[in-house]
């Protein structure tokens, strides 16, 4: 369907807004339990991409309805089993269900490609560095070394800055039509000999930025990969009165998320990967909002969109 | 607590009468469907065996209250992923929650050794061959070879034969107290000097029989372990409009395996490994019923007490 002019102008910017879809496809966090699946969390931003995929995640993807046969790629936050089990059943069902699967690129800690007993010809794995990983015209992905005693990452999707006009400026100063386009691609346009700068014109406004931490302790890099996020999804494996333990394992509590949520100006935070010791979880919820009150408690098949 | 002894007989026959328990923790073929999960059967005998272990199984032993702390053994039919990928999870959980856990054995295909991604020390795996895998001092586990296109295996769970005293001649023979033991130890006893044989008063009645098929065309060795059994669990992957396709595949149609059902005199036929494309399966089942009666579709979550 062709829009006419300004309602497709309206349709992109309803696209734009509703453009990041993440589902919580598995919310607990070491071992499964009735209520909550191994760690995964699908983000749809203009393409799919899964941060960890524990075991059991493609039945999730089922039961919720993320379409798993279009997943472009999997971040996996390190190498402890729980966060990436669900790869093998994934892959084997990718296989098995099409002849030529669409490419997936695994973004793995380093010793991955020992462990991926399923190697097929549609899987590109990439051993992760910190900075940019992946990008399309909308999004990159970032990694960010974490603290969990071992080879970890926490990951940044960020969508790329976009350029706004002041409109009424521009308009005054004479640009119409595909000046708008030509003052882009050459960063001025000239009108009646008089040279106009995009900066005269126009601001880049810094994209939405969403963090997912894997599993770590509370540490810098998070705090900084966090700093004005739209959401920080995280780890809350333990509740502050298991603060040593926490600690040892190299895990978060609730609390200390909480306060670097709040200091780190976070839009939202939502807890995630809960212990099975917690039941329904709702001591982390609690602790965490006496601190920050913008929190939510992850639970398999939630939804936000943003 | 110490029953009179009465009562103890009672009670131990009350046991010997709920000794197996089947409990279907994933019903699905190939790929997991939402209301299905990946291959696996748990069995109680004495001690508790799992048939297959796909992805997802731990969860789902959870979920289905079948404690997956005091799994004895797991026995794998063959090694296409969607059989074994739930292994890596379990004993992972395993391991992680107790410092000791109790040792397990894994029964699979030659090769496993080299897809197993996580060793520990409670574990010993154990290639496959035909015959006596395992016996505990009440029940025995048999692989026979099947025709999968792979080295695949089906495998028999039986009791072992328990001797019957004809009690009333037992009795008038003169037999009384522990006589009974030594009969069983010595093969006779003598009684004012007359030798009465063990098979004089007693003879050999023959245990329950339990047969999971694995993956498999209908074959002639499945036809002859299924022979008299109590239980055949059997796949199901195709209807019969599909024969050729279950042909090239390597696999049963629900009518295929109801005339063996039939024709072994198997007491009860399930239907299991069901494909994703049947939705309730209901289909499989009607086309088996036709030939045989005593048949029903596995559910995940479904409990057999024998």
């Amino acid at each position: 369907m062709q829009l006419p002019r300004p309602e497709r102008h309206l349709f992109l910017i309803l696209l734009n807004n509703l453009m990041i879809k993440i589902t919580f496809l598995g919310t607990s966090g070491a071992t499964p339990s009735p209520e909550r699946g191994m760690p995964s969390v699908a983000i749809h931003a203009k393409e799919l991409f899964l941060f960890d995929c524990g075991e059991g995640t493609q039945r999730q993807m089922m039961k919720y309805k993320v379409g798993y046969g279009s997943v472009k790629a999997i971040f996996i936050s390190h190498l402890h089993m729980d966060h990436f089990l669900g790869i093998y059943g994934l892959l084997e069902t990718l296989h098995l269900n099409s002849p030529s699967p669409k490419p997936i690129k695994i973004f793995a800690p380093r010793g991955f490609e020992n462990l991926l007993i399923n190697r097929h010809k549609f899987v590109d794995v990439i051993s992760i560095k910190e900075g940019v990983l992946y990008e399309n015209d909308q999004f990159e992905v970032h990694a960010f070394r974490v603290d969990h005693g071992c080879d970890a990452y926490g990951f940044i999707l960020k969508e790329k800055s976009k350029r706004k006009f002041d409109e009424k400026k521009a308009h005054s100063l004479g640009l119409k039509g595909r000046m708008f386009r030509e003052i882009q691609e050459k960063g001025y346009v000239t009108i009646d000999k008089k040279k106009i700068k995009l900066d005269e014109v126009s601001r880049l406004e810094e994209g939405k930025k969403i963090v997912y931490s894997g599993d770590t302790r509370v540490c810098e890099s998070l705090a900084q990969a966090a700093k004005d996020s739209e959401v920080l999804i995280n780890e809350a494996t333990f509740s502050s009165e298991l603060e040593n333990e926490a600690k040892e394992r190299f895990h978060c509590t609730a609390l200390g998320i909480a306060k670097l949520a709040s200091k780190s100006k976070v839009k939202k935070l939502v807890l995630t990967h809960i212990s099975p010791r917690y039941k329904d979880g709702s001591i982390l919820l609690k602790e965490a909002s006496e601190i920050y009150k913008n929190v939510v408690l992850a639970e398999d098949g939630m939804v936000l969109d943003l």
